[in-house]
């Protein structure tokens, strides 16, 4: 697959030119000739013998800045006063910060809002815990919780180099949904560990959104957790991406037309992800889910599995079809990948059942090509901000963890996963529905209050029963 | 002692009463009569028949609001609109707000905040691990980790109900030494349990401030913390209560023209601070401390002493004196009170040294009223605000973090304590310096820089050997 230059693998470049029409013009072409796509320019200086600009120019990553930055010092009478990374820049003294939300002028507030004061609020927490909602930052405040074991693509990097990441979705959870977030960053040496710290740190917080914890550790964690303190756990990896796939899938079948109780659908991934998203698939009605890894499918049978993947033979593959992802694809309504890149190309996809929707969710190389995939299925969506139809879990988490926060729900319930997935999908009207528009994008601030009323809904239902979101894959779906 | 009403127990109230210039006088006379302090007094509406006031009136806390507000319900014409807790009010939803320092405004920066972009910066820090407090919240955020077992004067309360303590600690720092700061309540079941977390919860965070922690297990938390984290670990109520009394100390000296290598000193309590401050003041030349506890003086040959009295023993008393508090206070030159309320009387000061020093640090109540005190001591200090020479642990914390963030430093050292002490004290000119004015006020800014200052002098001096702050008990002084 051909690199797109991306802002992720930005740079900006101060150049100064000599004062003639036809200098920048030059520069500009030798960005492109470079492959570099330029962003935004701004004029910083400008004299009549020379003009000076600040130029952000788009990579492929790599040595590609550096080439760039070759090719434009080669240029005749222009000089490169300053370049750096601007994701780098970005980053520079971490993304978040900690602010007051009331004012410190004088010993009146400082005795209100700290000692003697405080020690009655302290109190009356004391004696009613359930205050701590009303007096503290719990009632907003959702920990982003990690010990690094699987972050991105990058895996098991540890702690400390997962805190960008954290705090990145710390960022999302404030702009998208309005909560406050921080990121946990957890060195822990083993499960235990990590269960130990997650628990007694719950104090703290309104609510625990686990990230980038390995498989299986990620599903004991969150049952353990769970079950031990009276906040909602949710594990974004799970069940953040079962929900926007399974929006996705709500409206690509919409535009389809296709009846999910006769649709077969074929994963390829059977980790976090896998499993969540072929649980929802079939909250959501679909007659059957094959999972396969890269052994071939996971059928009733098959030696060595994980508890996971014993589950799922268990719940899913009715009919026990034993092949290879390949294989399993013949016929099959839909495909989705939650695994690695460039696993299947167009003819695999030319070999399912008519009109096919395509879910190629690794990122950033998705399982198929999506080009290829286009040519053969009536919906395709990725992983990625550049193509249509971006599967992107900052859809759910901010909305979810809002309307959490808001009824003071203690759990995420499965019915809430469901709710969510139909709230995000309800976005989209009818009469806008498209095979390129089926999922909203990031940007749309529709979506998260869509979602946090439906799950407030939810869970003032009382006549809407409330399972756990957890897998203890000892029961039936 | 004569309860004061206080900002942090006011109330306020919304009064409408007649448009007459002697009504409003009468609703003042009322509630001046009932003991209430008025604050600031906000017209919200006035009319040709009546005027509504909201009224903030410090109160003495318990019944004394409600008896305040009978007071003026029972005033002819005068109707009660609305009376809330002013404390209670402003802790509402927390005290703290985690905001982005970035802006998201569209794809781009979404792509170079969090993924793909993000992965780069993690893979740098996974190379080389120091990258975190370039590129990230390590740099200036600070963890305010507690198990909530001695929480202010209540004591073992929880992790929970320590939160607003915590929380206000946190804009403390971020107020005075724009440091961030962010609340862990850890609901640990043990010493081990609250070690497990703390250690593993360091990877987020560029330095720990251990706070309300109880005695012995904080000195065992701070000593194995220290050995297992490389930033760097204070905890504020043993050494910011012994940074600030050293400056006081400094200053009362010197404003009495003492010799501190010919005072002698009674210290009332043995526990965190008492440990501490005994430490402090010997750094600080002092000749002798004598410490109490409520059976008397620690001494060598007493029995039944923890690890902290075992050390106390040894290190102070050189002439090993036995006795109570009172009988060890004849003669002293200093009298310093970490313990509890009304443990003496003006009397037990008249008999001290000439001209001696009075710090009486118990809140809300002293272990000696300071105005008997006063009667015969040259200086007076208490932790209150409301007295002259507040001593108060903010003088210390935010400044001291400053410093250690902005340097890098992975260790708090001894010999930073004692510069730090030296830094407040100086920041009163000599010309400033009075019996009444030895300590600066919680809101003098130039506090927190003269410490950081002093912090980063220390850490950048090759010459300074740098001493563990943390107590072992097995080691002299």
């Amino acid at each position: 697959m051909k690199l797109t230059p991306s802002p992720g693998n930005s740079i900006s470049v101060l150049v100064r030119h000599h004062n003639k029409v036809e200098a920048f013009a030059e520069i500009v072409r030798v960005i492109a000739e470079a492959g570099g796509s330029i962003g935004s320019i701004e004029i910083t200086e400008s004299t009549a013998k020379s003009v000076t600009r600040r130029i952000a120019v788009d990579t492929t990553g790599g040595d590609h800045p550096d080439r760039i930055v070759s090719a434009l010092r080669n240029i005749h009478g222009v000089q490169i006063l300053d370049v750096y990374d601007r994701t780098f820049r970005l980053h520079e003294g971490g993304k978040l910060e900690v602010v007051s939300k009331i004012a410190l002028r004088d010993a009146g507030d400082l005795s209100m809002a700290y000692t003697p004061g405080v020690a009655r609020v302290c109190q009356a927490i004391y004696t009613q815990p359930s205050a701590a909602r009303d007096y503290t930052i719990k009632r907003n405040t959702v920990a982003v919780l990690t010990d690094g074991s699987a972050v991105l693509g990058l895996g098991d990097i540890g702690a400390v180099a997962a805190l960008p990441v954290m705090e990145g979705k710390a960022l999302l959870f404030k702009e998208f949904g309005g909560v406050d977030a921080f990121p946990v960053c957890v060195d822990a040496k083993d499960t235990e560990e990590l269960f130990i710290c997650a628990r007694a740190i719950g104090a703290t917080f309104g609510g625990i959104n686990l990230e980038d914890i390995a498989a299986p550790k990620c599903f004991e964690i969150e049952r353990r957790l769970t079950d031990a303190v009276d906040i909602p756990v949710f594990h974004d990896d799970q069940h953040g991406t079962a929900v926007v796939v399974g929006a996705a899938f709500i409206n690509a079948v919409k535009v389809t037309s296709k009846a999910p109780s006769k649709m077969r659908v074929v994963i390829s991934g059977a980790g976090a992800a896998g499993v969540a998203c072929t649980r929802a698939l079939y909250d959501l009605g679909v007659g059957d889910v094959i999972v396969c890894d890269r052994r071939g499918s996971i059928y009733r049978g098959r030696g060595e599995m994980n508890p996971a993947k014993q589950w799922l033979a268990q719940v899913s593959n009715r009919e026990n079809f034993k092949g290879t992802l390949r294989d399993a694809l013949v016929g099959a309504d839909m495909f989705l990948g939650v695994s690695g890149p460039n696993l299947l190309t167009g003819d695999d996809i030319k070999r399912m059942a008519d009109a096919p929707i395509v879910f190629a969710l690794s990122n950033p190389v998705p399982e198929v090509p999506p080009e290829a995939a286009a040519d053969y299925a009536a919906v395709v969506a990725t992983g990625r901000s550049d193509y249509p139809n971006q599967i992107n879990n900052v859809l759910c988490f901010p909305g979810l963890f809002r309307g959490l926060l808001q009824c003071g729900a203690k759990r995420v319930t499965r019915e809430m996963l469901t709710a969510a997935a139909k709230a995000i999908a309800s976005v989209i009207s009818d009469e806008e529905l498209r095979p390129d528009y089926i999922i909203p994008g990031a940007f749309d601030k529709r979506v998260s209050e869509s979602l946090a009323n439906a799950v407030v809904e939810v869970a003032s239902d009382p006549s809407v029963s409330q399972t756990p979101i957890y897998f203890d894959f000892t029961s039936s779906l």
